[in-house]
């Protein structure tokens, strides 16, 4: 029988690889951008780190897969099998939290700009024009709703107070989380999506979560609202979406997540007016390839002496 | 002798005028949008509610004017002739704290902006582009430096803190203030100008003030610094501040003053690269009417009952 191999999926910088290598020295190492696994190996693979859909469906369906031990590099794994893998009975674990802070800071940033009227600056600055009277406001004023509060949101909710913000969480249960003046079960939803001035998708996207947001949802909500999308695209109905906001119930929106992306350049959302599109950027991490690693070896020395993870796993149940 | 006069400068709510006028039932009102001042009653005029250089000018040089309290609408007096007031022991007062959460908000807006790439998502959606790669990083890992600390910047550096930023801040004589992990006198700014990632400029515009960021400072700090100007206008050089944007030694600026109010259509600033402008709005104060007006009548009673003020009373000595 051949030696064990490990995939590494996404690019890492030399030490990084190195590290591993030194963790596991029984096992061969292929880094896909260097030198991929070939054909005559993908039996061997018994880890894979990096989430890669297709790369981890061909080898579970290689014949005898030894494949044990898949290790994401993202929170949210939508992207892979989750029935396959759980069928195979593959640890799996994700990158959740590690996008923590940086998710914050991208809303908090997104919410101000539209609060703090920069998003009218930016008009008015193209036309050279003084514009001293702007639709302003303050944070310190706002209801703030978290729609798949986990740990980002409750990172989000925690920043919201430090600017006086009153802030509500959803999550299935209502489990209380740091950060929140008030949970609520998403079940009971319908009694605080007409309180908020801001809307913060941070859904994971499982058979419950897709097309969350519709056009109910959107005319149950306060005019005027802001709603803003850091989840997963197809939480939100997108043609709602557009409805909303063409008409004025919802009075901006900033959207880091689509149905598909690339975001096609035909589509409608680019000329939404009220709308700023970024390129899934909001949960980019400075540093990232050394923090993934961190958690890679972590997960990997601990599968390797007991079997089993130490941090992160992923609960097939539930599907995060 | 006629009845003493109060003149409201600018334009309150009828409830606010009428708050005014039950605090002082024995002095005529004057407000200026409505029932402006007549030539001949303004050597009546004891009190100004508002700051207006020009016509607090004009009633001061009024033969036999009876002006004792100036009560200014902003934290910035730079527009009125200080030493005139001075010379004739004018009491005047300020509104310096009011607008201090808003300029917070708005500084940290245009913060998170740059550092979580908003600005480079605005760019790339005009032109429908898909931008994944960006340059982004995260305020946790920032040094930001306040010159001008006072109550602004210490609100400021407050939620800086919140958010795992290093604060500096740079005031007088280096007084302590919450907030801030590091305080240095303005006469020590030169070893601190240089390790800043991000300068904030909050000074208020006085003779020592007044083309403080020059050309040296600007090559003191750090290449690709970001510059934010929420301050007063003429605290900067700004053909230097130019100079420094254009070869890359500033790296981003977010100015919200300048040396010209409303700044001139043609000014080279609206397509300095790199550049928000905004139209001195970073103050802007939600419900401002109904909060001046509980600053006017807190020293307005305080003035009519014992002849002085109770609160926000500038020092002629310092210029704020």
């Amino acid at each position: 029988m051949s030696k064990p191999a490990i995939v590494i999926t996404r690019e890492l910088k030399p030490e990084h690889v190195a590290q591993i290598q030194a963790v596991a020295p029984g096992y061969q190492l292929y880094t896909q951008w260097e030198h991929p696994v070939p054909d005559a190996a993908l039996a061997d693979v018994e880890i894979i780190l990096g989430g890669d859909g297709p790369l981890t469906h061909r080898i579970l369906n290689t014949p005898k897969s030894r494949l044990k031990f898949v290790a994401a590099h993202s929170a949210g794994i939508d992207y892979l099998n989750l029935a396959e893998l759980q069928s195979h009975h593959v640890l799996l674990s994700n990158a959740s939290g590690l996008h923590t802070e940086w998710i914050a800071e991208y809303v908090i940033g997104a919410i101000l700009r539209r609060v703090r009227a920069l998003d009218e600056a930016e008009v008015a600055q193209r036309e050279h024009r003084w514009q001293h009277q702007v639709d302003y406001s303050g944070l310190a004023e706002k209801q703030v709703l978290i729609v798949g509060a986990g740990r980002v949101g409750s990172q989000l909710a925690t920043l919201l107070q430090a600017f006086g913000a009153h802030t509500i969480g959803v999550n299935r249960k209502g489990r209380a989380l740091a950060g929140f003046d008030r949970m609520v079960a998403t079940a009971e939803i319908a009694s605080v999506l007409g309180r908020a001035d801001i809307i913060v998708d941070l859904l994971p996207l499982t058979p419950e979560t897709a097309g969350f947001f519709d056009a109910d949802k959107f005319a149950a909500m306060k005019a005027g609202v802001q709603f803003i999308n850091c989840g997963r695209g197809k939480t939100v109905v997108t043609a709602a979406l557009i409805q909303a906001v063409k008409n004025g119930q919802i009075g901006s929106t900033v959207l880091d997540v689509f149905e598909a992306e690339p975001l096609p350049a035909d589509s409608p959302l680019w000329d939404l007016p009220n709308t700023l599109i970024t390129s899934h950027i909001a949960g980019q991490v400075p540093h990232f390839k050394t923090v993934i690693t961190k958690l890679y070896l972590e997960n990997l020395q601990a599968y390797l002496k007991t079997g089993q993870l130490a941090t992160h796993v992923v609960d097939y149940a539930n599907g995060f």
